[in-house]
C-alpha cells in the first residue's frame, strides 16, 4: 500500500510527540488508516535543535509544504505567521492539512477552509480547542442532525490553574501567577492566556461550528482574569459561586432589536458551586454544550499539553489519512446560517457590582437608586463594614439580569459620585444550565 | 439537489421525534447534508395507530427498505429480528444504515459490517450506545491516533435512576424500582436494564470500537443490580463510596498467563464518592476514558429518551447523507487487533465481602484465615454488631486486587462453615483513575 506521507511544521512539546506516536504507533496507525503513515520531513526553525531526526530535518518550511512527495502538512508551530502562509500554499498544493492553530483559524478560518474547498482537499483542527477533548468532531458531526444553542466552556488551562489555586488557598492572582509559571502551566509571557486571547480564539472557532455562521477573533468580547482579586472570589463564595474564566457562545432567537443572531464572548464569571463546570480544577478543561434535542452535554478532560494535543492531532490524520486512501472527504466550513453577531452591550447578564462608599446614611439608597434610574432591576444589596471606624463602607449589590449596557452606564455614574470612593469590582453570574443538572 | 430518501423502520418514542426533526429542521439538514433529506417511508406494524403519516406508512417493512428510491434506512425498531433480516437487506441492496439498535449490533455486529462494507455503504450507529452523547464517533475517529486503555462508564439510565434514588432516600430495590416504573424510567419488564442485558450489549460495542477487535455481548460478564440492598449502599457510604452499574471495558497487557487481551463487564461496583461518575445521578450517562496520549477524557449527557436519541440518529443520518452526496464513506469496521477477551476469572479487582457470622471469640480469625488460604489478601477486616443478643454478628472484609476466581473460591467455601449464616453480598470496588482527577 503507497504509504500517506506528511510533512510536520514545528517540532514543540506538540511536535515531538507527534513524531513520537507516529513512531511508536506506526503499526495500529496504518491499520486504521489504510496504510502506513511516515513522516516526510520536519519543518523547524533550528535544526541543530533536533539532530536526532536526521535527514527529515529542514528549515525550508515552503519548500516541504509543497513537495511532491508530501500528502499532508501537520502544522503545530501556531501563531498567524509564516502557519498562514504555509498552510495557504500547502492547501493550494493539494495536500489535506491538520493544525492546531486557533490563532489562526480564529483570525483566517474561512480563508482556510475555501482553499481547502478549492483543491478538494481536507482541513482539520480537533486539536486546536480543548486539546485531547473531542470536541470540535461532535459538534461538527454528531450534532449536525441538532439545533445547538449554547456552548460554554473553560477552555483555557493556565486560567483554569490560577483561578483554582486562589480558590483553594486564598492565593492573590500575583502569587497564583507565579505558581503557575513555576509549575510551567503558565509561560513566560502570559498575556495570550490571562488577557483571555487565548480562550477567545477558540469562543470563535466554537462559536463558527455550533451556530453554522462565520464568527472571528474580533468579534469575541474579551476580559481576561488579571483584576480578579482574592475578595472577588471570597465574594462569590458568599453566593455559593466560584469563578471561572468561560468561553460562552449562545445563539439568541430575534427579538424587537435584533434578527436572530449569537454571542462569543470570553470573561471571568461568577457560576454556581453545584453546576458541573465549578467542580473543574485545576489544568482541566470541560465544555458544556445545550442542544434543543440532545439536551445538556459535558465534555471533560486534558485540554493541553503534548501528548494530549498530539491524540487530537493524530486523530485527524488518521481521518485525513483514510480519505485519501479511499477517497471522500470530511465536513467542509458550513457557514450556511450567516447569523450576525450580538454587540456585548446588548448582552443580558446578572452582575455583581462591588463598591468601596462612604459610611454615612442613604448611602445604599442613593446607590440603589442609580440603578432604578438606569432600568436595572436589583435582586440583592448588602452593605457590610459599616462603624468600622475608617469612614468607608463596603455596598455589594446583585442585580437581575440586564443588558450589559445599562449596567457599564451605571457603574459610570455610581464612580462618579461623591459617596463612591471607588468600583471595586463588577462581575458576570452566569446560570448556566438553568434547567438543572443532575449531579 | 436531488433529495437523500430515508426509509424510517419503527416509529415509537425516538421514530416519532426522528420524524418531528426531519421535519423542522428541513432546510438546516439540507444546508448541511449538502442535498434535502426527506422521508421516503415509514414501516410500522400497526399503521392505524400513526394515521397523520399518511401515504408515508406501510407496514411492508422488506418492501420498504429495498425499494429502488430509497437512499438510506433508519432503524429504531430494537430487538434482533426482524431488524437483522431487514438490515441485511437494505446493505444487500446498496442503502446505508443508521441504526439505534444496541442488542443487535452486540450480537451479530460484524454481519452488518460486512454487509455494508461489500456493498461499499455506510453502517452508523452512534444512538446505540449513551444516547445523545456523542461517544461512538470520538472512539473510532477522534481517538484513532491514540491508544485507549479503557472505558468505563454509566451507560443504562434505568439503573442509575434506581441506584441513585435508593441512595439519596435509603429506599430498597423494589421501592426504587416500582418509583422508576411509575415516573416511565424503567419498563413494565424492567429485566433488560435491571438484570444488565443493555448495558451488557453497549459494553461489548465500546470495546469493539475501543480496542479495535470483536467483542460480542456473549463476550461480557454481566451481573444486574437486583441483589443491591439499603444495606449495600449503606456499606458503600461507609468506605465513603457509591454503587453505580457500571460497564467497564479494559485492555490488559501480556503477562505470564495471557497474551494481550480485552475484558468487558457490566456489574455494580462501588467507587469513590469522589470520582466524576460518582455525582451522575438520575437517568443520566457518563462515560470515562483513558488513552495513552490522551489521558483521561469524561462524556456526559442524557443516555436515552426520544428527542436526544433522535438528536444522535439525525447527526449521523447527515454524515451519511453527506457520503452520499459528495462521494466517500465513514469509518468502517476496525478488527484488526482480534484480542483475546480475558475470563472473567482472571479478572483482578477489589471486593467488599460482608458475612453474617456466628458471635463467638475466633470467628474473624477463622474467616480471614480462609482469604489467606486462598491467597486473597486483606486491606481491612472489621466486626460488628458482636453482643447484640441474638447470637450473630457482622463481619466485613475489604481485600486487595485479587483473582476473581479465587474470591469466587473463597466466598463458597465460607459459606459453607459452621460458624458462617450467610453471605450478606460480594461486591466488587473498583479504583478507576487512580491517577486521580481534577475536581
Amino acid at each position: 500500500m503507497k504509504p500517506i506521507r506528511v510533512a510536520l511544521l514545528g517540532c514543540g512539546t506538540v511536535g515531538r510527540e507527534v513524531v513520537r506516536l507516529l513512531h511508536e504507533q506506526a503499526d495500529e496507525l496504518a491499520a486504521r488508516a489504510g496504510a502506513p503513515v511516515e513522516l516526510a520531513g520536519v519543518a523547524v526553525r533550528r535544526p541543530h535543535k533536533h539532530a536526532d531526526l536526521g535527514d527529515l530535518l529542514t528549515s525550508d518550511a515552503s519548500g516541504l509544504v509543497t513537495r511532491e512527495d508530501v500528502d499532508v502538512v501537520v502544522e503545530v508551530i501556531g501563531g498567524i505567521e509564516p502557519a498562514r502562509t504555509l498552510l495557504l500554499e500547502a492547501l493550494k498544493a493539494g495536500k489535506s492539512v491538520v493544525t492546531a492553530n486557533k490563532a489562526l483559524l480564529a483570525e483566517d478560518g474561512p480563508a482556510l477552509a475555501e482553499a481547502a474547498d478549492a483543491s478538494g482537499v481536507d482541513l482539520y483542527f480537533e486539536a486546536s480547542v480543548a486539546g485531547a477533548i473531542p470536541l470540535l468532531r461532535p459538534l461538527r458531526e454528531s450534532l449536525a442532525g441538532d439545533r445547538i444553542t449554547r456552548v460554554a466552556g473553560i477552555v483555557n488551562g493556565t486560567t483554569n490553574f490560577i483561578l483554582s489555586a486562589m480558590a483553594a488557598s486564598g492565593a492573590s492572582y500575583a502569587d497564583a501567577l507565579e505558581e503557575a509559571t513555576r509549575l510551567g502551566y503558565a509561560e513566560a509571557d502570559p498575556s495570550a492566556d490571562v488577557d483571555g486571547y487565548d480562550a477567545a480564539s477558540k469562543a470563535a472557532i466554537l462559536a463558527s461550528l455550533a451556530f453554522h455562521t462565520r464568527v472571528n477573533s474580533a468579534d469575541v468580547h474579551c476580559e481576561g482574569i488579571r483584576a480578579v482579586t482574592a475578595g472577588d472570589i471570597a465574594a462569590a463564595a458568599t453566593m455559593g459561586c466560584v469563578i471561572k474564566l468561560l468561553a460562552i457562545c449562545e445563539r439568541t432567537p430575534a427579538d424587537e432589536s435584533m434578527p436572530e443572531s449569537v454571542s462569543a464572548r470570553v470573561y471571568p464569571a461568577m457560576i454556581p458551586a453545584t453546576h458541573p463546570l465549578a467542580s473543574v480544577d485545576g489544568a482541566f478543561n470541560a465544555v458544556f454544550v445545550e442542544a434543543e434535542a440532545a439536551g445538556q452535554l459535558m465534555f471533560y478532560g486534558q485540554g493541553a499539553g503534548g501528548a494530549p494535543t498530539a491524540s487530537a492531532v493524530l486523530g485527524d490524520l488518521v481521518a485525513v489519512a483514510r480519505n485519501r486512501v479511499l477517497g471522500g472527504r470530511g465536513p467542509r466550513e458550513s457557514a450556511y446560517a450567516s447569523l450576525p453577531v450580538r454587540p456585548i452591550g446588548t448582552l443580558r447578564t446578572r452582575y455583581h457590582v462591588s463598591l468601596e462608599v462612604v459610611d454615612r446614611a442613604g448611602v445604599l439608597s442613593t446607590i440603589t437608586g442609580e440603578f432604578a434610574r438606569h432600568g436595572v432591576s436589583i435582586a440583592a444589596a448588602r452593605q457590610t463594614g459599616e462603624g468600622n471606624g475608617n469612614g468607608s463602607a463596603r455596598i455589594v449589590v446583585v442585580t437581575h439580569k440586564a443588558p450589559e449596557a445599562a449596567l457599564a452606564a451605571t457603574v459610570d455614574v455610581l464612580a462618579g459620585l461623591d459617596v463612591v470612593h471607588g468600583v471595586h469590582s463588577v462581575l458576570r453570574v452566569e446560570d448556566l444550565g438553568r434547567k438543572g443538572v443532575a449531579g
